[in-house]
Parts: structure tokens; C-alpha cells; sequence
């Protein structure tokens, strides 16, 4: 099987002109297959405040009303999508922007929640992996804002690490499929202040260890939880690490990497 | 070969909920290949005002600076773009939304001219036609935001109008091409005040005895001078027309139709 690699940049990047330049020349040079989702948190936040727009987040997570999700879908699918996907035109990495509403790429439901309304969020449900395959297999690199809709009309605002793990799970079946989370620290640290304690590799049991020390920080354990769920559905290797050293994540010199 | 049918969709239908919503439907319902292509100038000029930018146009053309380019990347890439393709898929209609970068679908260069500055504006040098052609081979029909790029970083504000046209003539090879401009009026009129004059076709002897005796609108002499050198370029069809009638259009019940 050919490789596809399956890249979330986080919102560290985005908000930062020099990184990002940087981070798309690392990207652009990638070989073969790959998609990148990306998010943008602060750029939609402060276009919210410049349009007077009230923000409401619940567990870290944004709550999407009527002008956010329009605030959302400008950002992200506009403003952000399309300039990566002219840097990187200009990197000749060939590149398609989409959000999940595009070619029906992914199809998602307003999310049900027992004692919250989250607004205009979206749970996914299906990944259309022939159009993403056929726009790779024409060497098209796919870059993906994290919108998607309920194929109703509705857009629906949805989690980029989210999207990022469901494109990786179905891929798996086309592709042997990386998934590499890239942020702004170095990887899953042993003490979350000291950026040098980097553990190079999970698995399963070193996993259970670590969270029976209780040494790994709150906010990684979903994020690890949802790497061995995406390995077990099919994805060969996770890694988790700086942005800034994508090469290295990659080949696996850097960064901590998550594996059966 | 395959006919193929491209639509340019003008404002007045993008800013009007119901309008669009009709139109869409119309749109969903036209058989075969087909390509839309829409502005929405009025929803950029509002929000513009909305974040304080101020606006400046010269000759009906909008002057780009770097905050209303971002602005229409915003809201013609993102907001419209992206809920025209939602709302499309609604209607069983696959759609996928593009601007010039992606796949470097249109590239342009910067408008270059002796004495105004139009800032971020594109002129279009190439259509790639084979990554069109390949989503259109699929079944995925495609919507563009006349949003293009310089294939060095920039992107550029181009006239929807244009790439109608542009990628018309460019697709002319490959398919016998029609071509649509819909708008708010019936169709190229006698009387620029009265619906019911409208011209049901013109040919480049009768355009000229038009021009002759001075009774076509000023504003559509441009609009017709481009019809002509899409029929020159090896458009098949050329219609104007009112967007509320798309299915007479296209079979040439209503509208105006450009022929060679």
C-alpha cells in the first residue's frame, strides 16, 4: 500500500505569519501522499471580537452560535484554507482546499448533547475517501478546514484533531496511514513545564503505567486515548510533536510516538 | 463531446436568502456537467463596513487593498462558497467549492495599469482544465469563488464575470461549452427600463446595427464584447439572462442568446 500522511498543524501555527511560512516549506516538502487539516481558534476569536460577536466556550471547546458558525466557516474554509493552499502553490506543493461540505468529504450531525447545546457543532459521521483518493492519486495534496455539514444545508463547526483522526481511520483501508499531531509542545512530556522530557514511545501498556503514575498531563489523555482508538480502527503509527520539527516527527526522531 | 454548462450567478440572487435558495434548486436540477460561478459583492461591502474597512471603487470595480482582500477571501471563498455547496448537496447535487489556488485551478497575475493602482487584483493567465475535467468526470460539479492566485503566495480579487468567461473558453476544447450569465434583468433589453424588451438573440450583424443606432445599455456592451470573443475562443452558446428563469434559459426559452 502507498503511504499517506495525515498532518494536524495546531492553532500556535496558524496565528503566527513566520511559523506558519516556515511550517509550509517543511510541509511542502513532505514526500508523497499527504493531507493537512488545520485549525485557527485565535484568528476566528479575534474576528469575533472585531465584529462584536460574543464568544462562549464550554471544556475548552467553542460554542457555536448562528454568527459564530458564520465567523467560523470565513475563517477557517476562507481566509486560512485558502492562504495555505496559495503558500503552498507557491512552494510547488500542488494543493486543494476543502471543508467537509466539498465533494461531500465529510458528513456529520449537529451534535446531541444531554445538558449542553454546543450550537452549530458537528459529530462526524462519514469520510468520503474516493474523492480524496482520486485528488491524491492525481498528486493533489488535500488541505482541510475543519467544517464539515449535514448534507441538509447546515455547516457544522467540528473539531480539527477530530477530523484528523477520522480522515486517518478511513484512509487506513486505501493506505498505510501516519497520523501526526503537530502543536507547540515537543511531544507527551514527562513534566508538562520541561519541554526536554519528551517520551519517545507509548504503547498500550507503557500507556496504562504512565496513567496509573498519574504523570502525564489532563489535557494529553484525550488526545492519547483518541490515537490508540485511530490505531486499533487501522492507522499504522501516531506521533505527537513540535510542529517546528515536522521532518523529524516524521522519520521519527522526534516527538512521542504512539504504536500497538 | 460532453456538453458542459457554465453559470455565473450574480449578486442580487447571492444576497437574497429566498433567491438563492430558489436558484439553487434550478441550479441542482440542470442535467449533466455544469459550473457555477458566483460573486456576492454586496455581503463583502457589508461586512466591510461592519469591520470598519473602508471601500473604494473606480469604474464599478472594487479597489483591493490587503484588508478587503482578505475580506473576499473571507466571504466569497468561505461564507458564500461553502453554503452554496452545502446547500447544493441538500439537493443531491455533489458540488465542490473552489478558488483559483486550489489545484491551482486559476492563475493570474496582478493587474497591471498605467494610471490606477486596483491593488490586489488578478488579470487570469491559465485554467487548469485537467483537474476540472477530472472532478466533472466524477459526477462532482464545481462552484467557484473568483478568488485567483499569482502561484507566488498571492491571492488576487478577480471578476467573477471574467472567470466565467475564462474558463468557458478554456473548457471549449474539451466539451461544447454554454455559457450563462444570470443577473437581475430578463436579458439584453431595447429599453433598459422595461422587462418585456428583451432582444431574444444577437449575432455579430445585428450587434452591430444595435451599437449603430445606440440602444443597447452602456453597462452591456462589455458584457457583449466578451460573449463575442467566447464564441471566437470556441464557446458554443452564450445566453443572458434572468437568474429566475435558469431552465428557459439554457433552452433557450428566455434570456438573450449570443451566437456567432
Amino acid at each position: 500500500m502507498d503511504k499517506l500522511i495525515i498532518i494536524k498543524v495546531g492553532g500556535n501555527i496558524i496565528d503566527d505569519e513566520q511559523k506558519l511560512s516556515s511550517f509550509l516549506t517543511s510541509f511542502a516538502s513532505v514526500e508523497g501522499k499527504k493531507i493537512l487539516v488545520h485549525g485557527g481558534g485565535k484568528l476566528a476569536t479575534k474576528m469575533a471580537a472585531q465584529l462584536g460577536v460574543e464568544q462562549q466556550m464550554i471544556d475548552g471547546r467553542r460554542i457555536t452560535d448562528a454568527e459564530t458558525l458564520k465567523i467560523v466557516t470565513m475563517v477557517y474554509a476562507g481566509y486560512i484554507n485558502k492562504n495555505i493552499v496559495a503558500q503552498l502553490q507557491a512552494r510547488g506543493c500542488n494543493a486543494i482546499g476543502l471543508c467537509g461540505a466539498d465533494g461531500n468529504v465529510i458528513q456529520s450531525h449537529k451534535r446531541v448533547h444531554p445538558t449542553i447545546d454546543y450550537g452549530f457543532v458537528g459529530d462526524v459521521d462519514s469520510i468520503n475517501t474516493s474523492l480524496l483518493k482520486s485528488l491524491l492519486d492525481q498528486d493533489v495534496n488535500v488541505v482541510m478546514a475543519p467544517i464539515t455539514h449535514n448534507k441538509e444545508g447546515l455547516l457544522l463547526n467540528t473539531n480539527a484533531d477530530t477530523i484528523a483522526q477520522e480522515i486517518a481511520q478511513a484512509m487506513s483501508g486505501l493506505y498505510s496511514v501516519q497520523l501526526i499531531y503537530s502543536f507547540e509542545k515537543s511531544g507527551v512530556l514527562l513534566n508538562a513545564e520541561d519541554d526536554s522530557t519528551v517520551i519517545p514511545g507509548i504503547n498500550p501498556e507503557s500507556y496504562k503505567e504512565l496513567k496509573e503514575k498519574n504523570v502525564i498531563f489532563a489535557g494529553m489523555i484525550p488526545k492519547l486515548d483518541n490515537a490508540f482508538t485511530a490505531l486499533k480502527k487501522g492507522v499504522s503509527k501516531v506521533v505527537i510533536g513540535k510542529a517546528e520539527e515536522l521532518q523529524a516527527l516524521i522519520t521519527g526522531k522526534a516527538g512521542t510516538t504512539i504504536q500497538e
